[in-house]
């Protein structure tokens, strides 16, 4: 199965040279453009610029290990430290940055510089196993004939589910809010699930519950930023409303969750990223209002338990109350 | 009380010469302009392609029978027709036009003038009342320290709430989700509320049941397009999310029904416009995904009555429950 462009690795971020190249999410699908940066601290602005986001974060972090692999073990330290704060919300970046840096203590540099790249090998072979069992897992939930909501861009293990159901024969549509003010949804769900083939409708940030009411959505599907232990998720903002009104349907809603965060034992410790809110008073550069009004942007919605159907990881297909004691 | 520059009536609709002059809602506030029509057509085209909404379409039609007042009845009959089809789910306009065109046959052209044009000074004078007493009803129902969520642009009847508030010394906070594809939020009735003095922030579509989830909402308040004798209303898309989070958590909401549809006896008969899903697919004439994509558009949403708290009329405020036997 052909992954999307905006999703094959080399067009997330990559190395050339001296420099790391991060695949510029704002711009697309308009211009398929990177954004060069020439050290960690621009790094680590490009990801709280939005350049990518989601899982890409992570797969920027990555790459800039290799490509410091060989500094001395505080330069890869401090460089762990700035990237892990620039995105807040996203504990697995986090979590994989701070189990990376724990066992280079051990090692003298030359053996370092290759333990280092081979772990971050493994690493990413273990995300892509994960994705593909968790695109079986998601497809399995999927039946011949479901219109999907999703919120954002839900990535790998949303794209690999449809991608298994469509390859199972299963016809499935999916309708894509535009997820304002980035629009992640229109500009990056829906081309690149229409560029696999895969049936897409893009709506307003406004109209899950609509298309609800209507008995036109038969399954809400997102992926999350974290999962804690009692089952709480964080996702885009706008994942909360659709997740209220597939409960008032009885809609199922299905979250995927790369990597269940087992320091959170409940929702109270998920940090939510608050954004300045100017951010919404645009679009793609353009005003949506006066510049003297104020606007709010939280960036994440905090998601309790008894509105989660299924929780999709690595390892299996949880109900909320499940998840800690798959992860304990 | 002075009414916001978008809500003064002159900049609604006015006759110059032989033209009506219909002020530009989807250029506010970045211009305050004016679309000149010279004819029935031409006023029937300016309202389906948006130029005003929601109770703008009503004052445009009846300033435009001021103007053709001294048509022949076939002319009239026919114009009124024609503006009723513009926007469907506008019933108030319909059955107002409807009204004005069955008593015209008894009278003779001089005459008929004369009628016609003392009608449609009293049928203004009477929704002038009606907004006065609603906006009394609808601030009796504000607290101090409120912090109100709405959807779209509520007009007149919210507006005068909220001035009247103010008058007797609520200080209350709006926020105002931005309401793509239009943004009549961010454009109209954040700038109008700010520009009288009103608090407001400005969020996305998809934040709020996000801010209710916080404990920053405690109410919920739009204007509705129509309201069935069962209490169904229907309202701008997006009403319905945030009416099923503030179910959810308990917030009240409000709505304003400035003529409930005694023809109308449940929600079955309401006629829901469904606009051409490209008009997703931009901001400002700034696209927002490829153009090669597939949009949808609803633009209104059923409310059903048990997730309505209060509807407020120009006969008082009532249960949905209650609203069947205040109109029979």
């Amino acid at each position: 199965m052909n992954l999307p462009w905006l999703l094959q690795k080399e067009n997330i971020a990559r190395i050339e040279g001296n420099h790391i190249l991060i695949g510029d999410r704002r711009l697309y699908p308009f211009e398929r453009t990177f954004v060069t940066c020439k050290n960690v601290e621009e790094i680590a602005e490009a990801l709280k610029a939005m350049v990518t986001q989601g899982g890409g974060p992570l797969q920027v972090a990555l790459t800039t290990l290799r490509l410091i692999s060989d500094s001395p073990l505080e330069e890869i330290k401090r460089s762990v430290a700035i990237l892990s704060d620039a995105r807040p919300t996203n504990t697995t970046m986090r979590r994989t940055l701070a189990s990376i840096v724990d066992n280079l203590e051990k090692y003298p540099l030359e053996e370092r510089i290759n333990y280092l790249n081979r772990l971050i090998d493994s690493i990413e072979e273990s995300y892509d196993s994960d994705y593909q069992a968790m695109g079986r897992f998601g497809s399995s939930l999927l039946r011949d004939g479901d219109i999907v909501l999703t919120t954002c861009f839900a990535e790998h293990t949303f794209t690999l589910s449809l991608l298994k159901a469509q390859e199972e024969g299963k016809r499935i549509k999916v309708m894509v809010p535009e997820t304002r003010p980035y629009l992640q949804g229109s500009r990056l769900t829906a081309p690149s699930l229409a560029e696999v083939g895969i049936e897409v409708e893009v709506i307003s940030d406004a109209m899950g519950a609509h298309f609800m009411e209507r008995g036109e959505i038969t399954h809400y599907m997102t992926a999350c930023d974290v999962v804690a232990m009692d089952g709480t998720a964080a996702n885009k903002v706008g994942s909360l409303a659709n997740a209220i009104a597939a409960n008032y349907y009885q809609i199922p809603y299905t979250i995927f969750a790369l990597s269940p965060d087992t320091t959170l034992a409940t929702g109270e410790g998920i940090v939510l990223e608050e954004r300045d809110g100017s951010e919404i008073l645009q679009v793609r550069g353009v005003a949506t209002t006066l510049p003297t009004l104020k606007g709010r942007y939280p960036s994440f919605d905090k998601i309790e338990p008894k509105l989660i159907t299924n929780i999709v990881t690595p390892r299996g297909i949880f109900a909320p109350s499940e998840v800690g004691e798959a992860y304990r």
